[in-house]
C-alpha cells in the first residue's frame, strides 16, 4: 500500500505509531518500524535519561521521537540532544512548533506536527512542516474536541489550497484496516494509531491495566482534566485528555475545584492505585477506538492485521458493486 | 453505487437526508428522493398540521418522516396519522424506539433508528429495526459525544455478531463523496447527511443564515444546551445540540443557571433575533461538516456532486498504488 507517506519515510504501510508518553518506549517504536510502520518513542514531558535509554533499546532500528511541545520550552538543549540521536522524525503536539523548526530542519530531521483545530492546521501548513496530523477528539490522551470525520477532509482541502506538498495524517478513532482505508478516502496520506499500540505486547503499560481496559466499549471513555490535576501537570486550558472512565474520574470530572482542595489525600490514593493497577481509580489514556481492540497483540501482528484488512477492503472495492 | 441500503430502498446512492426539524420540509425531501437518495421530512417535535402540509408538498414523490421520538409520547395518535400517509421509512431518534415498533411494522413501514451510544445501538439491533444509524457527536443538532470514526466500525462489529441483516448508516461529519466512501470503508451501508442539506436551496432555513453560516470553518461549532433552554424545550440530560457558535452561545454555554434566571428578557431577545436572522445571536444547528460546505446548492446538485466524487475516489482506488 503506497502513499506519499510511505514514499517519504520508506514504509510498507502508511501508519505512524502515536508517541504516547510513558507507553511508547524503544521496544514498541522499534517493533513498529521493523514491521514497516513509523515507530516513535513517546518523549512526552522530556525526561532526558529515559529518552536516551529508549533510543538505546531501539538500537539500530530507526525510530522517531514525539514531544509535548511545551515541555521543550523548559529544556532548550533537550531538542539538540535528541536530534544528535538521529531520530527518523520529530513529532510535535500541543504547542506552536515555530520556535523549534529551524533547529530540527538544520539537523535534517522531518517534522510531523499534530494539530487539533483547523486554525492550528493552517498555521502548521504555512510553517512548512513535513506532515500535519489532524487529530480528532475521538483520540485517547490529550487533545481537543474536533471530530476526526470532518476535520481530516477540511484540512486536506486547506493543504491543497495553501501548500500541496504537505502530507496529511489522520488521528483519532483509528485502530484497524477500516479506519486506515477511511482515512485515505477522507484525503489523508496515512494514519496515526495510538490505542491499539497502547495495548501492544511491547507497550510499557501494566499488563493488568491492558486486560481490564480492552474489555471496555468505546462508550466508556471521557474527555477530562482530572488526570492532569491529580498529577499536578499544568496543561493549557484548551486541552483535556480522553481516558477510560473510572469511579475516580466520574467522581471528580465535574468537580475540579473539589479535587484541588482534596489533592493532599487524593494524590496519595492515586499513587497507591497506580502501583496496584487499581482499575477503579487509575484511568488509562485510551481513545474511543478501545471498543475496536479486544486483545493484546505484538506490534508486528497488529501491523500485519491492519495491512491485510485494508488490502482486503480495497481488493473487494469496499464491497460496492 | 450499490449497497444493501440502495437495494432495500431502491436508491441510486446510499444516502439518507437527515430529517432536520424546521429545515427539512416536503420540498427538500422530495428533491432528495427524486435525485436518488432517501428524502425525509423533519417531523421533529410533532406538529401535525405542518407535517401533513409537507407530505402534500412532497406530492407523489415517496418520502419518509423523522421524529424526535419522545415527542410521540405526548401524541399517541400522531404516529398513526403519519403512517396513513405511507412514508417510505420512519426515522426515530433520541428515545427508546420499542414502544412504537409494533405500530410501524403493522403498517409495513421500514424503521430507521438513530443512536448515539454503543449501548443504544445494541438495543436497537436486538429490537430488529431495519436500519441503525450510528450518529457521532461530529453531527449538527442533537446528539451525544461518541465520534463517528470509531463508533461506526464498533457498531458494524456488533451487527455482525447480533443480527447481520441489520443495515448500518453513519451520521456525523459527512458532507461529500470522501465522507461517503470513508463510511462504507468503516463498515456502513450508507450515510446520513444533514449539514450539507441544511444549506440546500430547498431547505426551509432563512437565506441570510445560510450565507453567513457556510462561511465558517468546522472549528466554529460547539455542543451546548443553551438553544434548548432559550426555547424552553426540555431535552433529556444526556443530549446536547451542536450549533454554530455565536456571541449568545458563548455567553451562556457555561452559565446555564444564569440563562434560566435571565430567560424572561433573553427569550424576547432571541425571538427578535430569529425574526431578523441576527447571526450574533441565532445559532443554527449545524455540524462540524460546515467547514466542508461553502455554497448553497440544489439537492439534486448536492447528490450529483457527492455521487461523482465518491465514484471518482473508488475508480482511482483511493489514490493508492
Amino acid at each position: 500500500m503506497r502513499t506519499r507517506l510511505t514514499e517519504r519515510f520508506g514504509l510498507t504501510l502508511p501508519l505512524i505509531q502515536a508517541p504516547m508518553a510513558f507507553v511508547a518506549g524503544g521496544a514498541l517504536a522499534a517493533a513498529v518500524s521493523r514491521a514497516g510502520g513509523l515507530g516513535l518513542i513517546g518523549g512526552g514531558y522530556g525526561d532526558r535519561g529515559w529518552i536516551e535509554d529508549q533510543f538505546a533499546i531501539a538500537g539500530d532500528m530507526p525510530v522517531g521521537c514525539g514531544f509535548i511541545s511545551f515541555a521543550l520550552d523548559d529544556q532548550p538543549d533537550l531538542l539538540e540532544t535528541v536530534l544528535m540521536l538521529q531520530p527518523r522524525a520529530l513529532f510535535l503536539s500541543f504547542a506552536d512548533p515555530a520556535p523549534f523548526l529551524a533547529t530540527v530542519r538544520k539537523a535534517g530531521v522531518p517534522v510531523i506536527c499534530q494539530v487539533q483545530t483547523f486554525r492550528d492546521a493552517c498555521h502548521a501548513i504555512d510553517l512548512g512542516v513535513d506532515v500535519v496530523v489532524a487529530q480528532g477528539g475521538d483520540a485517547g490522551g490529550h487533545g481537543q474536541s474536533r471530530g476526526t470525520m470532518a476535520f481530516v477532509p477540511e484540512v486536506a482541502d486547506e493543504i491543497a489550497r495553501r501548500r500541496s506538498e504537505t502530507l496529511l495524517c489522520a488521528a483519532g478513532g483509528i485502530a484497524d484496516g477500516r479506519g486506515l482505508v477511511a482515512a485515505i478516502a477522507l484525503g489523508a496520506d496515512g494514519v496515526v494509531v495510538g490505542t491499539r499500540f497502547w495495548g501492544a505486547a511491547e507497550s510499557l503499560v501494566d499488563r493488568r491495566l491492558i486486560q481490564t481496559t480492552l474489555a471496555h466499549t468505546g462508550d466508556d471513555t471521557v474527555r477530562t482534566r482530572v488526570i492532569d490535576t491529580i498529577r499536578r501537570i499544568d496543561w493549557p486550558e484548551r486541552y483535556s485528555g480522553r481516558v477510560l472512565r473510572t469511579a475516580f474520574v466520574d467522581r471528580w470530572t465535574n468537580d475540579e475545584a473539589g479535587l484541588r482542595r482534596a489533592l493532599p489525600t487524593e494524590e496519595q490514593r492515586w499513587q497507591t492505585a497506580v502501583e496496584a493497577a487499581d482499575t477503579s481509580i487509575v484511568a488509562p489514556f485510551v481513545g474511543e477506538a478501545v471498543g475496536l481492540v479486544d486483545t493484546e497483540q505484538s506490534a508486528s501482528d497488529i501491523i500485519a492485521s491492519i495491512s491485510a484488512e485494508a488490502q482486503g477492503i480495497l481488493d473487494r472495492r469496499l464491497g460496492l458493486s
